[in-house]
């Protein structure tokens, strides 16, 4: 590719949305099925997904939750039991009312076997993991009950795009019950934690740890926190939510136990996810115009081995050559696992751009010359430049590197949220931050939760991204109403 | 428990569809959820399946396999594309017709937002993940292409069994599409090995692998293979499927390429399966009386270290002692991960018997007793007797006992098998043998695929299981009609 010129058109700068569009078509990520909304997550996203679960699930498990399945389908009546619940998400969701297709007839297959009461694909699981807690929970010796499920649920969305927003997407929904209220909100805390955790020091993406503001919050629940992130176009993304249901969800459901003493308690619940969205972020986050970029703990292949084949006798003692690189390569272990490589022998041009547009983070191409100096040439893929190293330095030094990309990406992202984080004191400022169309940022002010602040957020498109739990008390004037409050919050742009 | 008194009530010999609905209740595996016939996979049932998922992943990905995630809904239309596949997947399913839920006029919700084309929530995906195929093959360079997928699938059942027959459950599918038919017929044999290899290796499940009898493949497929095992009730359970499909889902779905020479053709696919169905399978064929028993190999949990507390000063030096023998099995490595152990410090009564019912291979009981020897107090869940044993022999040989454990359930599970498969050339002791609602058996016969068999198999609720590969030229008679033929069959009352 002649200089100047990207992997992938538009660019970052040209057109955002249309370049993010780009970059998941060029690394083969996933596309648009026949199904409306609903994606095919091809095996280069999908790998990225599993290492996101394989990490993940290790978190759960070591902060003691245990994994479970629960139905796909909730029973219409169950919806209706959670006021504030159905109101959020009772409105755009699969209903099933048939069960079975039977001839129709013009020769087709027409829905029969009509159900007596209809089925809603989960579109979260709280009410039918609720009504299982309400029978698996008797006695204060059962709590708590710190449950997870790896699962795949439905929300009708009109407008979607690949992996930020889907119809059908992959998550994975932590639901827990507890005996105290001081419990539920420490489990409700500890996964925001492990969310930011995850979010930083293997997606390489630094977050915003907060809570969130009344209109924001999860249908029904009483505190939600968040992890914040922001996009390279400056926009904030909701990357993880853990929520503090209180006794809301005890109470529809009948969540009780007895307590030590023999008196009846509701439980206290609470619930936290993330999902496919994910992968959106961290496209978003790291990615550049030559494609994907790929925080090295979370890529599906670590090294792509390219054999330079001339056609000659040479052949055989490079491909030789690069089998056995490749088989020191994988005995070596970065972030605990083995380095993955493969050798890439297909016979196609523009291979090398393959692996650039792909995210592979390290590149090696051999050819004869190389071997006579039992060396490779290597280009890293957060690095304009390739060069040659030894075959001993490079087996020395590739799981440093590794660390050296994973935290480099690290570092430019959070050097790109600071640069793009101000502070407002004045409503004129803040309103000219965030006009028109072009990237703005976080914007941190004080504030206070009323019926005013939105009216002045909605025509400029933002929203109170969180308020940041490392922010809690300083003291100022609310921008939109000019009270005191201690409170401040990132306002943005969001996905 | 007193002797001859066992934990689970009935025995497998009392009745033993009600013994097994109550080992998987005992062992707390699965119970039914509000939502008919979808069952709730509970944690140490889920754990099961996720340590069998993590040894198939690796043997597909090790043969080849790339995993990826195609939608949940199936467009209508598309299950009226391939005839034999409509007429045995089209008929009881889920099928979506609206998407939204509004509030009714008695405040309820009903379903609103019809779609234009109904929706089928996937039984299996061959039509929707071969209009995927369809786009992406273009060439022979394209191929093979070799995807596998872990999902949910749904399929309306009248009669249902935790794990053996629920309207949902989990899977895997595997879907491949190669250039030409030897490779493709290549494929199904070797995934058929694969399953045959988990089966014996880690299920410790001895299965027949063969083909199945065109009455009993699947809708659309040329050939389907099949391993079968015994369960101890001695009916036949089918374990997994790979079929070959020919080139009719190709054609139905137009999934063609350019060969080498600038020519047309149609690819050649199969897929293959195995379900929660085999969590269902392990259960019956190694547990007991006393409930679950479980191969070491798929155990979620090794061993149990239960410390004998007398409410005096001894009982931090006992649990202290715990402690440090636990982080020492933790090192110990059995097949390829660490040994998982844990402490029951709980303060319940029958918390022993809670372990045998759930299958704990290894129950350790240490007391202040066993301290003063350096020993603890040992129970196999596969031997009545518990013995002591000191400390340094037990961390010694505990990974040689798992593997003996592993090794004597498969040793019994074969001869089960052995000592209940009769030949048979003689109608009448054949029907004598299937009679009635006794345990029967397998039965190999000399028999050719005509519709009498059937009607002579209907009454005796018997089914052609397989003809076995390992046994496909061995002249005689059919036991139906008295023809020459080479071929014999598995015959067997089954789940
Ligand atoms: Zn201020
Ligand atoms: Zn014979």
């Amino acid at each position: 590719m002649a200089k100047n010129k990207t992997a992938i058109t538009p660019t970052r700068e040209q057109d955002y949305p249309e370049w993010y569009q780009q970059v998941v078509k060029a690394a083969d990520l996933a596309e648009n099925s026949p199904v409306r909304g609903c994606m095919v997550i091809k095996p280069w996203g999908y790998g990225i997904w599993e290492n996101m679960q394989r990490d993940l699930d290790k978190m759960f498990k070591d902060t003691g939750h245990e994994n479970a399945y629960f139905p796909l389908f909730i029973p219409k009546s169950f919806l209706e039991k959670e006021a504030e619940h159905v109101e959020g998400f009772a409105k755009e969701c699969a209903v099933v009312t048939h069960h079975r297709l039977e001839p129709g007839p013009d020769g087709g297959l027409v829905p029969a076997g009509k159900l007596e009461e209809p089925l809603i694909v989960r579109p979260t699981s709280e009410m039918i993991i609720g009504s299982m807690f309400a029978k698996w929970v008797q006695s204060y010796r059962d709590l708590p009950l710190k449950i997870n499920q790896w699962a795949n649920v439905v929300r009708w969305e009109l407008r979607t795009r690949l992996f930020l927003r889907t119809a059908e997407f992959l998550w994975q929904e932590g639901h827990t019950a507890h005996a105290t209220k001081e419990e539920a909100l420490e489990e409700t805390r500890l996964m925001l934690d492990v969310y930011a955790d995850f979010a930083e020091n293997f997606m390489a993406m630094p977050v915003i740890k907060g809570e969130k503001t009344e209109g924001e919050r999860f249908p029904g629940a009483e505190m939600t926190l968040s992890i914040e992130a922001m996009m390279q176009d400056r926009k904030a993304l909701q990357a993880g939510t853990s929520h503090f249901l209180g006794q809301n969800f005890a109470k529809a459901q009948e969540i009780s136990f007895q307590d030590s003493e023999g008196g009846e308690s509701h439980a206290w619940t609470t619930s936290w996810g993330v999902s496919t969205r994910l992968v959106g972020a961290l496209i978003m986050t790291h990615s550049d115009d030559d494609g994907l970029v790929l925080p090295p703990k979370l890529a599906p292949k670590h090294v792509v081995i390219i054999p330079v084949l001339k056609g000659d006798d040479t052949e055989q003692k490079v491909l030789d050559y690069c089998e056995s690189l490749r088989s020191e390569i994988r005995e070596l272990q970065y972030a605990g696992r083995p380095i993955e490589c493969w050798i890439d022998k297909r016979d196609v041009r523009g291979k090398k751009w393959d692996h650039v547009k792909k995210g592979v983070p390290i590149r090696l191409e051999v050819g004869p010359r190389d071997i006579e100096n039992d060396g490779v040439f290597m280009a890293r893929r957060d690095q304009p430049k390739a060069s040659g190293v030894s075959r001993s330095e490079l087996l020395e030094t590739l799981p440093d590197v590794l660390q050296q990309m994973q935290d480099g990406l690290f570092e430019r992202a959070l050097q790109m949220q600071k640069d793009n984080t101000k502070e407002f004191d004045n409503l004129d400022d803040f309103k000219k931050y965030f006009e028109g169309d072009k990237p703005s940022g976080f914007a941190l002010c004080h504030f206070t939760d009323v019926p005013e602040m939105e009216e002045i957020l909605k025509p400029l498109k933002v929203t109170p991204r969180c308020i940041p739990l490392a922010d809690n008390d300083t003291p100022g004037k609310c921008i939109f109403t000019g009270a005191d409050t201690n409170k401040r919050a990132i306002f943005a742009k969001a996905y």
